[in-house]
């Protein structure tokens, strides 16, 4: 499957998704002769949060209360999935959110990708489909808290880390 | 003034304002014998851009659009002001919003105290009493990205930068 990395690696440019409608795009198709690959990316599909949890555990993320997650979603500002589709079946196979004011600062939280899926240029587009959207709706500030080993990750996508000394910081009760 | 410093200095529990109501609690009154001085802090009051532009044109902050800056606050998840009242007349001097997905995670912006209020506790004050009422909310990982010259502010108050290597990070568009 190095075949989709192929795609990504010239430029940024390679990677932007072919827009099919305003809410969901197909970013590639894989194959003519065999059953047609799509990945799919979208803002608007519904997502089962039986199989959400399922791509978050196959990642090792500890579990969260599903009544909270859903919480979380409805109070995002920007929800997005990634979808294989072969034929008539569908995976979830990447999802990412943002927080935002709507006016200014958004802040991407919980970006994961299948391990099956991983390494093969799709986290760099999901990403780079979530700032398209965050840019359209006219978003300047786009910020994350990475862990240390994705600082890299997003590094490469044009993320700063500590901006003119900026600091992420987290509040922890004594 | 360094009043207001007395009584902020010993413990966190010192400056815990004393409700009065859930939305709005005042922290201190001052004297007996001349017109009454309280700091007020509230979730609720409705808050006059004009006067907000006034208190962050102090701060030396670059002015916004006032039609993005009302958005902004209609989608943060809590906007805190704080205000001093002498009698009948009230001033606003502190503000802080954070936005949030409701459920996990907060993340604080536009942090500002008055100059003629700075070096009180006042700013202390404020945090602490934005960090109770997200509490109240069950909000477990509250979050800001602090200045370079203000995280030694922040650290005092409990928030920890770049905990176990998290980074903050920004996007730049190339
Ligand atoms: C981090 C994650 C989203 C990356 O997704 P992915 O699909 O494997 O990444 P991609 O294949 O698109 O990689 C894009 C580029 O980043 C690099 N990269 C990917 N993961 C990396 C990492 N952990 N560290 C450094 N570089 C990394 C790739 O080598 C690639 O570089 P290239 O453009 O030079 O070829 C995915 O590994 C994941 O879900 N991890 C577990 C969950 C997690 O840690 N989420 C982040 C929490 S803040
Ligand atoms: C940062 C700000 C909110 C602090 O408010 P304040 O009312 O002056 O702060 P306080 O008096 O409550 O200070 C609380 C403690 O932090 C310390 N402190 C305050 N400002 C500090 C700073 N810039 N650097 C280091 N320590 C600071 C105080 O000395 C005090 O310490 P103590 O508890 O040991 O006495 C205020 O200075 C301000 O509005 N600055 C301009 C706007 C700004 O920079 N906002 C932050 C953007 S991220």
């Amino acid at each position: 499957m190095a075949f989709w990395k192929g795609l990504f690696n010239n430029s940024s440019n390679a990677i932007a998704p072919s827009s099919t409608s305003s809410k969901e795009e197909v970013l590639l198709k894989k194959g003519e002769t065999q059953p047609e690959t799509k990945i799919l990316f979208s803002t608007t599909r519904s997502i089962d949060l039986y199989e959400l949890e399922e791509l978050c555990d196959a990642v090792g993320w500890s579990r969260r209360p599903l009544r909270k997650v859903r919480k979380a979603m409805q109070h995002s500002f920007l929800v997005v999935s990634m979808w294989e589709e072969k034929g008539a079946s569908r995976r979830l196979i990447g999802f990412a959110r943002a927080t935002s004011d709507h006016a200014f600062n958004a802040t991407i939280w919980d970006v994961v990708v299948h391990p099956r899926s991983q390494g093969k240029g799709l986290g760099k587009a999901l990403i780079n489909y979530l700032i398209k959207c965050l840019r359209q709706e006219d978003i300047s500030n786009i910020t994350l808290f990475a862990d240390a080993e994705v600082v890299q990750f997003y590094n490469r996508l044009g993320f700063v880390p500590d901006p003119e000394g900026i600091k992420g910081m987290f509040w922890y009760p004594d």
